[in-house]
């Protein structure tokens, strides 16, 4: 027999009430074998750019055929549509309202989406406010069941994306934005290891607010206890922290402000 | 083979400590192939109020059989018995301190209780602080298993109840109270949709604290950010938020404040 | 058919990221059928102590053949080892770092320990900063798979400790420290109540900070609301709580506070 299919929740609902036992029942009641997964329920309420970031670090982790459901949803009952989107064997279950933008970063038609429009893969009543409950979760449970991509809706080519999500660059510098900050106050850009590889790294400085970091490190015990650094973070992207610290406290920009890595290229 | 039986945990242990995995390791070792299921572990410490409506959004989701566990339990070692409590295919695990008294609302013969007493049910040695431990979570694992609800203990015909949590009438207003305040600060009252029915929609206001607000709106984005509304929410009762803020910073009143709705019942 | 392997999973990575999502997704593309248990992700950043505790009180509660994981690790991308730890039938996998102190408390021969060095037991890029993901994840796994103890790497015979973890005694006293705070203000000590059975009960006092306490108590409820009680709590160790309230907020001692018990041993 096969193992069975492995749902992931991704979720800003916190855990000071039940919305996620909801969820979890739904899914249980039209697939009781399917294996549910909490990957979080604490992202920052409605912070799309910061779920955005995180679904690119997990996703690929979960065997293929995994049910990736997100539902970060600001929009609720309002005009976003509920959307699924197969890509690489996983299928993503979420409000269209930019969720997969760093996911589906730089990916033209190799990936399908429909529109979840299809009565019998949802709840019979479906709330203005809960359509984590009403329609992501029976949507998930049914494709987890074996439910025929195409059968969720009409296809649909265009998704949406979060701005201002880009890495700019020019000859000598990248400019990107710092896309989430982590627990212990770490920064997490969007620039990619890949982009920084063309610098001579002992040309390498890394400017946020009124900061500006020399070269990259390779851990935090690289540097005493309190002293901030640059290096290239689990995820493969910039990251800026202090070590034994918060860089959140010490530097005190926002989600969104911008970074930028100057460097020059080695002569040839 | 079926499959094997789901046990969902509620409690108010929080995940700072590791009661929950104490629970979880004593479920597992008495049944090795249950489904255990985090509901939520951070309800708010104590809060019987809050826990008893919440056990309401969740329970029915699930499928039938599932054994569901709720730990919110300030006489954790005084006199409150530890009970089961048998409806609708559904086990309920729990102490009698009237956590199931918005989910046994109206019900009279339907159910069936026992106190936990029999000792093969439990652990060999019960502590006087950690009963979820000790007697919850074996007795369920019990349950899980097969064991008859009948060889828990005695019968008892008489539970515990909150008091306050009940909805008085008059033929132009229903009062009710705020029996829960959710993570992003919206209010939710235990006046369910039903008992609205017999007034006329558009003569509708709800009170609470100074506020007086007109109509129901479907769903947030019915208003402008920063504006009050009343709305059902997908628990099917009465709920009071803020679109895109948070009710509870604006109108600052705690769980057991009184909730008014006037309105006129529709001219023959 | 056997039950399938279980992994327990205890970190201070919290809920904020997708760090325990990441974990999950390893441990579940090299095992599709482990059972992941969630123990707690919120333990106090850095806390090697309380998490040294919280081991004590949950392991043992699940089936013999578990694989427990722990990654509270301050020293990542360090020089700490990685290392397996198997003993009674349960396998630990965990930085060598001292939180398996109070667990190993008092044993000598009988646990076996290896470093984490097999490169077919980890991912094949390890980062520098996420070796819960790299190394622990994909080890754990591995071993639920049935991969031999031996092969994870060469044995090791002396694992770190924490130091100031142990309990002094003289005729007439015990003392040790506060090794945990719990949820709700309690204060856990080091201080077993086997330790305490050589004193006549009737000349029991507890002293921490400027408070001494008169005696043992069974449970909080022995007390007036508010009343500093000490008591031995469910992990069999000698607790401070006030009842109906917090301990912590009371005598504001922080963790690894000295805690002295008097008494006189029985005249024969």
């Amino acid at each position: 027999m096969n193992d069975p299919a492995i749902i992931t929740l991704l979720t800003d609902f916190g855990s000071l009430d039940c919305y996620t036992g909801c969820i979890k029942g739904v899914i249980l009641s039209i697939n009781p074998s399917a294996r549910i997964v909490d990957v979080s329920h604490d992202i920052q309420p409605f912070n799309l750019t910061s779920a955005s970031y995180l679904i690119t670090t997990y996703y690929k982790l979960f065997p293929s055929g995994t049910v990736h459901v997100a539902v970060v949803d600001p929009g609720v009952g309002g005009v976003r549509d509920p959307i699924a989107v197969s890509f690489e064997g996983y299928v993503f279950i979420l409000p269209d309202n930019g969720l997969l933008t760093m996911t589906l970063e730089g990916r033209r038609d190799d990936f399908k989406a429909r529109r979840i429009e299809n009565p019998s893969v949802m709840r019979e009543k479906i709330s203005h406010t809960f359509h984590g409950r009403d329609i992501f979760a029976p949507a998930a449970a049914h494709v987890s069941l074996g439910v025929p991509f195409e059968n969720l809706g009409p296809e649909t080519f265009r998704i949406e994306t979060i701005e201002n999500l880009h890495v700019s660059t020019t000859p000598n510098s990248i400019t990107g934005a710092i896309v989430h900050i982590d627990r212990f106050g770490n920064y997490i850009t969007n620039i990619k290891e890949k982009q920084l590889e063309r610098f001579d790294p002992a040309t390498l400085s890394v400017r946020l607010g009124r900061f500006t970091l020399l070269g990259l490190n390779r851990t935090f015990s690289d540097k005493d206890p309190g002293e901030l650094l640059a290096y290239i973070g689990s995820g493969g992207r910039l990251e800026i922290a202090v070590s034994k610290g918060s860089a959140a406290d010490v530097v005190k920009l926002s989600s969104g402000a911008e970074v930028t890595v100057r460097g020059k290229e080695p002569a040839a």
